[in-house]
C-alpha cells in the first residue's frame, strides 16, 4: 500500500468520525462535541455574572482555554478531512465554527485592556457556539416543513399586526400623552406590541379612562387574533401529516454519511456514489 | 391619430402604471410607492420623539414636504386616469389618499401655532398612510375568508367574554375596594379584561386573599377559553382549505388589471370587457 | 265572544310579544329590552365612579327609577301571560328578572343609610341584569356543544394544572421565602397560577437565581401546555362540525315560539301542541 | 374453613376495598381518601400563613396528627393486603405514601427546634401528598397518548426556543447593560424566557430604543411560534381520535381490579388470572 493511499485511508476514517454518526467512534465524537459546546456556553454565562467572575477568574480562564483548543483542533480536523476545504470554510457551519474559536485568541492580543466594550462583545460572540447545536435539530423535518409552508401566511398576518400596532400606538400617544409614559409614537407602538401579544410588562400602562378603553380593545383583539397563526400552523401541520402518511409507502433506508466532496447528506444505505456530485462514498 | 385618441392612449398607459402590476413600469411604481409610504411613516414617528425633532427639525420638515408633494402628484394622477373620478374620490382608498396629503398643507396655514393640540393630532393623521399598505395585503384570500366565516362565532364568544368580565369585575370591585386600585366598576372591568386575556400589566393587582383567589379563577378561565377562538379559526381554516382544494380543479388565470370605470379587479386574462360594468379593458 | 275568551286572546297576544320574536311587535320588544338592559348596566357602572356620582347624582337616581319601573312592568307581564307562573318565577330567568328589580325598592326602605356596605353590594346586584343578555347567546349551539363535549377533558387538564401549581408554588415558597413576596404557600400557589397562565402581573417576582430558574421552567411549561386545551377544543369542534354536516340532511324549520305552560322552546313550524307537555300552542 | 384460609379471605376483602372501586365499600374508601388528602393539603397551606398558624396552632397540630394516623393505617393496610409488599413499597405510589406519613413523626423527634429550616422543608414535604391524587387522573387516556406521541416534537421545539432565548438574552445583555436590570447573561436569558412566553412580569424591562425594538421582535416571535406546539398537539389529538374511533369496534369490558401479586390493572371482566403474572384474581 503506497503512502498516499494510506494517508487517504486515514483521512477517510477521520472523516467518518467527524461527519457521520453510524460508527461507535462517530457517536462518541458527537456526544463529546455536544457536551463541550454546552460547557462552553455555561462558561460564558458564568463569566457574565460579576461576583462569580471575580471569585473564580482563574478557573474560568483555564476552562475557556481548554475549550478553545478543543474547538481549534476540531476546526482544523474538519478542514483537513473534507476534499474541498473552502466550501466548508464558507458554509454556515464553517463560519460558526471559526467564530467559536477566534474570540479567545483575539483576547490574548488585547488581554490587558479588560474594560474595552467592543472586546467584551467579542468575547460574548462565543455564546453563538450554541448555533452549533442546530446540527442536532435535524430530526424535526415534519415540523420545519409545516412552518415553511405557512411562512408566507404568517408573514402576511404579522404584517397586518404591525399595521394595527402602529395605528393603535399613534392613537394611544394622542390620548395618553407623555405623563402616562407614552412619550413618543415609537414608544407607544412598542407598548402596543407588548399589549397585543399579551406580554404586558406594566412599565407603561394607560391611566385615562379612554386610554384604558382602547387598551381593553387592543387586548381583546390580541386575544382573538392569536387564534389565526395557530389555526394556520395547525391546518398546515395536519395537511403535511396527510401528505406524508397517505398509506403504506415503501421506506428507503438512509444513513448519516456525508459526501467528502460536497457535504451532501441523506445517502441511501446501498449508495456507493454521492447523488449530488458523483463523488465516491467511503466508509 | 386624432388628438383626443392620443390623449386617451396616454391616459391608458398611465392607468396601467398606477393601477396594475403586470408591466415593468407598473411594478416599479408599486415599489416606489411602498418605499415612500414606509419612509413617510418613519418620518412621523421620528417627529414625535422630542429630542430628535429638536435636532433635525429642518431635515424632517423638508423630507415631509417632498413626500407630501409626491403623494399629491399620485393623488392627481389617480383622479385623471380613472374614468369616473368621483367614484375613486369617495372610495376607501380615495379618502385614505386624500387624508395622507392634506395635513401638511393645513399645517402651512396654521404654521406658527405649533402648540395647538388639534393641529398636532391632524399632523399625526399622516400615520394613517399606513392604511395604503392594505393594498398589498390582498394575497391572503384564504386567511380572510376563514376569519370572515368564523366572525359571527368569534363575536358571540367575545360577547360572552365581555359579560364574564363585567360580572367578575363587579365582584372584584366589591371584594378589593379602592385601596387596591379597584376604584370603580369600569376600572375593575378593565382589570378583568387585562387578566382574562393573560396580558397582566400589574398596575392593579389584588391584595386580599379572596381577591387573589377570584383572580386565580379568572386566569385559569382565560387560559382555558383561549382555546375556543383558536379552535374555531383552526376548524374553519381547515374547512376552507378543503372547500378550495377538493381535487384537481381547473384554474382560471387572472391578472392584476383594474377597470378604469368601476375599479373592479381580478379580471380573467382573456377578458376584453369588465365583468362588472361592461367597460372595455385596455393594456 | 265571552269576556274570558277575550281576556285569553289578549293574554296570548302579550305572550307572543314577550316570549317570541317572530312578529314585528315581538322583535321591537326584544330590541327595547336589550337597550334597557345595556343602559341599566352602564348606569350601575357610572354610579360606581365617585366623581361622576357626585356630579350627576339626581340624573342617575331618576334614570335608575325609570329602568326599575320598566323592569317591574316586564316582570309582572311575564308572570301574567304564562300559564303556570310559579314555574317561571323559580326558573333561572325568573330569578334573574326578580333580582334585577328589587334592589332599588330595598334602597328606598334604607335610603338614608348610604354608607351601609351590605346595601352597596345589594345595589350592585343590578349589574347581574347582564345575565338577561344570556337569552341572546342562544345562537351558538355548535360552539356550546363543542365546549360541553370537551368539558370533562378540560376539567382533568385543569385539575392536573392545579396539582402542578401547588407543587411548584410550595417549591417557590421554600426557595424564595418571605423577602421576595412569597409570604405563604397559598400566595406562592397564586403566583404560580399567575405565571403558568402567562398572565404575569409582576407584583411578586423571584429574585434568587434558583427561583428564577424554576420560574423559567414554569413559564415554558405553561407556554407548552396551553396547547392542550386548544388542541382538545379544536379537535372536538372539528368533530362536531362533521357530525352536523355529514351531507345534505333534511332541515326541520323551527320557530321561536315558547310554550305558555312549560316554557319549552324550538317548536316545529307546523306544531300545534307543545312537544314537551302537550299544551296547545297559540300565535 | 381452616384459619389460614379465613385470614386470606379477610385479606382479599380488604384488598378489594383498598385497591378496587367496584364495590360500595371500595367506592366509600376512595371518597374518604380523596377528602383526607385534600384536607391535609389545605392544612399544610394554612400552616404556612403565619398569622393563621399563630392563632390556631393547636387546632392545626391536632388535625395534622389525625390525618397522619389515618395515612399510617392506610399505608400499613396496603402493605398487609398485597402479596409482594416490597414491590408496593418501592413503587411510585408506595414511596409517595411513605413520604406523606413520616414528616410528622420526624417533627416529633425534633419538636422543640421549630426554627430549623431543613425541618420546615421536611414538614412541607407533606404537600406532595397531592401526588396521591394522580390516581384519579387515570381517565384521560386519549389526552395522555396525544401528549406522549407529540412529546418528541415538543421537546425539539422547546430546545429551539431555548437556543433562541440564549441568543436574544445575550444580545439584550449587550444592548441594555446593567442599568436596566439586565445584570448578567443568565438574568437576560431569564428575562427573554419571561418575554417570549408572553408572561411579562415587568420587573426587568428594556429602556433603550434599540432594546425595546429587539424586545418587540422577541414578543412577536413568541406570539407567532406559540402556534407551533398548539398545532402539533391539535393534529396529534385529531389523529389519536381517528385511530381510536375508526368505526364500530368491539369493546372489551374491563374492571378496576388490581392483581395482588404484581399490581397490574385493567383486567378483563371475565379474567380469572392476571394477564401479567398469572396470579389468581379474587373478588
Amino acid at each position: 500500500m503506497p503512502e498516499s493511499e494510506f494517508k487517504n485511508n486515514w483521512k477517510h476514517k477521520l472523516h467518518d468520525i467527524i461527519y457521520e454518526a453510524d460508527t461507535r467512534a462517530g457517536k462518541l465524537f458527537d456526544v463529546i462535541l455536544f457536551i463541550t459546546i454546552v460547557a462552553s456556553i455555561i462558561l460564558v454565562m458564568l463569566e457574565s455574572i460579576k461576583s462569580f467572575d471575580e471569585k473564580y477568574h482563574n478557573f474560568l480562564n483555564i476552562s475557556e482555554w481548554v475549550i478553545t483548543i478543543l474547538f481549534s483542533i476540531e476546526y482544523i480536523a474538519r478542514i483537513i478531512t473534507v476534499k474541498k476545504p473552502w466550501r466548508y470554510v464558507f458554509s454556515f457551519y464553517g463560519i460558526v465554527d471559526l467564530l467559536s474559536t477566534i474570540p479567545k485568541y483575539i483576547s490574548l492580543l488585547f488581554g490587558g485592556i479588560h474594560a474595552l466594550a467592543a472586546l467584551r462583545a467579542l468575547r460574548l460572540l462565543r455564546i453563538f457556539r450554541i448555533l452549533k447545536l442546530a446540527r442536532y435539530l435535524g430530526a424535526s423535518n415534519l415540523l420545519m416543513s409545516a412552518i415553511k409552508s405557512s411562512r408566507a401566511k404568517i408573514s402576511v398576518f404579522l404584517f397586518a399586526v404591525l399595521i394595527l400596532c402602529i395605528i393603535f400606538g399613534t392613537l394611544m400617544y394622542l390620548i395618553e400623552g407623555e405623563e402616562s409614559g407614552f412619550s413618543s409614537i415609537p414608544v407607544s407602538v412598542y407598548w402596543c406590541i407588548v399589549t397585543l401579544t399579551t406580554v404586558g410588562f406594566g412599565d407603561i400602562a394607560p391611566i385615562t379612562p379612554l386610554g384604558q378603553f382602547i387598551a381593553a380593545l387592543i387586548m381583546i383583539l390580541g386575544y382573538g387574533i392569536i387564534a389565526v397563526p395557530t389555526g394556520i400552523v395547525s391546518a398546515e401541520y395536519t395537511a403535511q401529516g396527510r401528505k406524508i402518511n397517505p398509506g403504506p409507502e415503501p421506506k428507503i433506508p438512509l444513513n448519516s454519511k456525508s459526501c467528502e466532496n460536497c457535504l451532501a447528506e441523506n445517502h441511501k444505505d446501498k449508495a456507493e456514489y454521492c447523488y449530488n456530485c458523483g463523488e465516491r462514498l467511503y466508509g
